[in-house]
């Protein structure tokens, strides 16, 4: 079963160049991108909106133009592998999530997604191959209704000069940035220039 | 000035095909991530940290493997357009920003990064140009030490299944899965069956 316009060899060498490695998250989750667009009426102008942060964001992230720099990508950590596209003028859409009761047929996959198997004792050949078989029958669509906070553009605040780091940032977040705000995790230990 | 492996242009396509459209943001932080990079010791594995969600994601996306879905990717909302490239096993590296003070020959681009020329009243190819010409001359640089709970992987929590959705979450999460606290944007309408 092809993942969109990919057979499955060619989409497990795209989700090895940009994640690293062809992880089982990104594979089973690009079949789960593709079964939640399919319900989209063809032209429909989507955003995303991803439950975890682990794999499945990459797999929007590969089939679609959502992203999280062009922000039609946002991850909400629910803990679900599921995934939502939804018309941006509408917000009604489609939630595709990895479904447990289809799970009894493919002993490798469940044995991953639930952490049954110790990561050293799976078998990746045999579960990439149970991936690649199962194809979107594992996974269940609903449609759904995204809140209206996800319609929309934002509206781009003015830019201001942080009085205490002096870089540039968006004036509403106060008299000065966040990082300055002591948000910043980290130090800066010395300057170098760039170039 | 390359981008990376990348001249100018052909990361312009990429950019393109990835994000949408080639984002100014995107272009000037292509030059920004091979900054921070370059001060890297060759072979260091590294992850990132950048400072906010608009466009500057994409560029660490395209160009290491840091990727949200790996998550060697954070995104930390502090308004800043910066971002940081760090080793890690010890938390050490580099922070690389957009300089106010290296803008004033670049009023193509001072003009956009602090919106005071009108999206509508933008002259886009002059502002590539300038992005090209400037490559990295416009950002700094400097040594960072992120904060130690961005070093190591996180734990693996077990997995159960939710009594309320059904879905899998982690047991971590209590008794039932933040989804199901009331944490999700959305409605669910209907089932549709997938497949």
């Amino acid at each position: 079963m092809k993942i969109g316009k990919y057979s499955f060899e060619e989409f497990k060498e795209r989700a090895a160049a940009f994640h690293g490695y062809p992880s089982p998250g990104l594979l089973a989750g690009g079949y789960m991108v593709e079964a939640a667009r399919a319900r989209l009426s063809e032209g429909t102008l989507f955003e995303a909106i991803v439950e975890t942060p682990k794999c499945l964001p990459d797999a929007v992230q590969l089939l679609t133009v959502c992203s999280i720099g062009n922000q039609r990508l946002k991850v909400i950590n629910l803990g679900r592998y599921a995934l939502i596209l939804f018309d941006k003028t509408t917000g009604i859409g489609y939630r595709a999530f990895l479904d447990l009761d289809k799970l009894d047929r493919w002993p490798h996959i469940k044995g991953w997604f639930m952490k049954l198997i110790e990561k050293e004792r799976q078998d990746p050949e045999r579960l990439l191959a149970e991936i690649k078989e199962a194809g979107n029958s594992i996974c269940t669509v609903n449609r759904v209704r995204v809140a209206s906070g996800f319609i929309g553009r934002s509206h781009m605040s003015k830019i201001a000069r942080c009085p205490i780091c002096r870089e540039a940032y968006p004036a509403e977040d106060g008299p000065f940035c966040l990082g300055c705000k002591g948000e910043a995790p980290y130090e800066i230990s010395n300057d170098s220039p760039a170039g």
